[in-house]
C-alpha cells in the first residue's frame, strides 16, 4: 500500500478523497484541512488534522489547495525527502520547496462539490524530476483512472490555457444561451441536446470539420440580424469577435 | 399517411428523408434536389425531380434549403392552399409565399452529414398560422421525435442567436483548444473528458453555478500568466474579452 497524506479541503481534495475511498492500492492515511470546523464527507474525522506539526509521515504528500498556496504548503511539510506532488494545471513543478522530491499531480477536469463524477476517465498528467517517483506517481494514477500522461510544466500550462477555452469560456458561452432564454420566455433545456451533440461530435470530428453556422458560411445577413437582435453590450462584442476569428481562419485554410 | 415532398438535398433535408425512412405517420413521396447529378443516400432515384413543374401533390411541403433561398422556393411550387414549411432558424414564417398555408418545423440541433444523428431526442420548433395547420405539424414532428415545442418567429429567432453561442461559438473554442494542443505536441484526446464533462454538466446544474476557473475566481495572476503564453493575436483578445465578461457578470450577480 501507498500511504498519502493529502493536503487542502476544495473541490480537487474532496473529489481525490472520494476516489481513493477503500482503494486497494493507495491508502489516505490522513487529511490535512485549515478550516477547525471543516470536515470531509465519508472520511472519518480522527483522521483529519489541522496543523502541519501533527502531519503524519507518510510516503506521498498530496496538495489540493490554492495556486498561490502551494509554495508555502510545500515548505511547512516537517519532513524531508518524501514525494510532494501538487495538483494544479498553472504551477510549475519547481515552486514546490526543494526539501522534498517534487511530482506534479494533475487531474484534468472540472469539479463541483455538487456533482459526482468518475474518475475512471479522467486523464491525469504526470511530472516527476526522477524516473522512479514518476512510477511512483504513475501506480497511484492507475489506482484510480485508465488514463494517464507524461506532461511537463510547459505542456501542462498549454494544457491549463486550453481548458480555460473548452471548459470555462464553453460554460460561459452557455450562461448567454440561458440568459437569451431566459429573456424570450423559452426553456433552456430546449439548447440541451445541441449542446450535448456539439461537445460530442469531437469524439468523431475534428472541431475544425465540425464547424457550422452562419460565420463559417460567411453568412453576413444572418450575422448581421443577430447583431441587431442583442441588445447587451457584452455579448454583442463577443459574438463579434468569435464571429471574425471564425472568418479569419476559415480564409487561412 | 401524411404526404410530404421535401424539396432540398443539404444536411437537413438528408438527416430529415433518413428519420422519415419506412415511417407510419409520414410519407416522403418526392424530393427535389436542384443539382442534376445529386442522389439522396438510402432514397430511390426514381422518387427525385429536379424540376419544379414535376413537383408531386402532396399535404405538406418541406423546404430544407438555404435561408436566402426560402421565399424563392416557395413562390415556386405550382400549388395553392398546401401546408408548405420551411427548417430555418432564422427566417420568419412571413417569408413563406402567402398562396400557400405557412408553417416552421424547425429542428434545433447541428448537422454534418458524416455523422449519423438520432432524431428522437432533437426539440422540433413549431410554428402556423392556423390551429389545424399546428396540429399537423405536431403530427409529422411527433412521427420522429419525444420533444416538441411551439415556438414563434421571434422566439426562434432568439434561439436560433443562443444556438449560435452554445454551438457553433462552443464548437470554435475547442478549435483553439485543439490548436493549442498541437503547437504543444499534447493530443487533443486529452481534453475529451472535460468537453463531455462541461457539456454535461448542465444537465444537473444551471451554467451559472457550474462555472469554474481563473475568471471566475478573479484571479489575475493566473489570467496575466495565460495572456503572456498566448502568442496568437486573435485567441488573446478572445480570452481578454471572456475572462472580462465573466468577471463583470459574476459581480453583477
Amino acid at each position: 500500500m501507498i500511504s498519502v497524506v493529502v493536503i487542502g479541503s476544495g473541490n480537487v481534495a474532496h473529489h481525490l478523497i472520494s476516489a481513493f475511498n477503500n482503494n486497494e492500492t493507495v491508502n489516505i492515511v490522513q487529511v490535512f484541512v485549515r478550516n477547525l470546523e471543516k470536515g470531509i464527507e465519508n472520511f472519518p474525522n480522527e483522521k483529519i488534522t489541522h496543523s502541519f506539526s501533527n502531519l503524519k509521515e507518510a510516503d506521498v504528500y498530496l496538495i489540493c489547495v490554492t495556486d498561490n498556496a502551494i509554495a508555502s504548503v510545500s515548505s511547512q511539510i516537517p519532513f524531508k525527502n518524501k514525494l510532494v506532488l501538487h495538483t494544479s494545471g498553472s504551477v510549475p513543478l519547481n515552486h514546490l520547496d526543494s526539501k522534498n522530491r517534487k511530482g506534479v499531480f494533475y487531474p484534468l477536469q472540472t469539479f463541483s462539490k455538487s456533482k459526482t463524477i468518475s474518475f475512471r476517465e479522467i486523464p491525469i498528467c504526470i511530472e516527476a524530476e526522477k524516473e522512479d517517483d514518476f512510477a511512483l506517481i504513475e501506480k497511484i494514477a492507475k489506482a484510480i483512472t485508465l488514463k494517464t500522461y507524461s506532461i511537463d510544466s510547459n505542456q501542462r500550462k498549454a494544457i491549463h490555457v486550453a481548458a480555460v477555452f473548452v471548459c470555462n469560456f464553453v460554460n460561459y458561452l452557455y450562461t448567454i444561451g440561458n440568459s437569451i432564454c431566459e429573456e424570450n420566455k423559452i426553456p433552456f433545456e430546449i439548447l440541451e441536446p445541441l449542446i450535448l451533440e456539439t461537445a460530442n461530435k469531437i469524439k468523431t470530428l475534428s472541431p475544425q470539420e465540425a464547424q457550422t453556422g452562419p460565420a463559417k458560411r460567411n453568412d453576413t445577413e444572418t450575422i448581421n440580424s443577430h447583431l441587431n437582435f442583442l441588445t447587451d453590450t457584452s455579448q454583442k462584442e463577443i459574438y463579434k469577435i468569435l464571429t471574425k476569428s471564425i472568418i479569419d481562419n476559415g480564409k487561412k485554410l
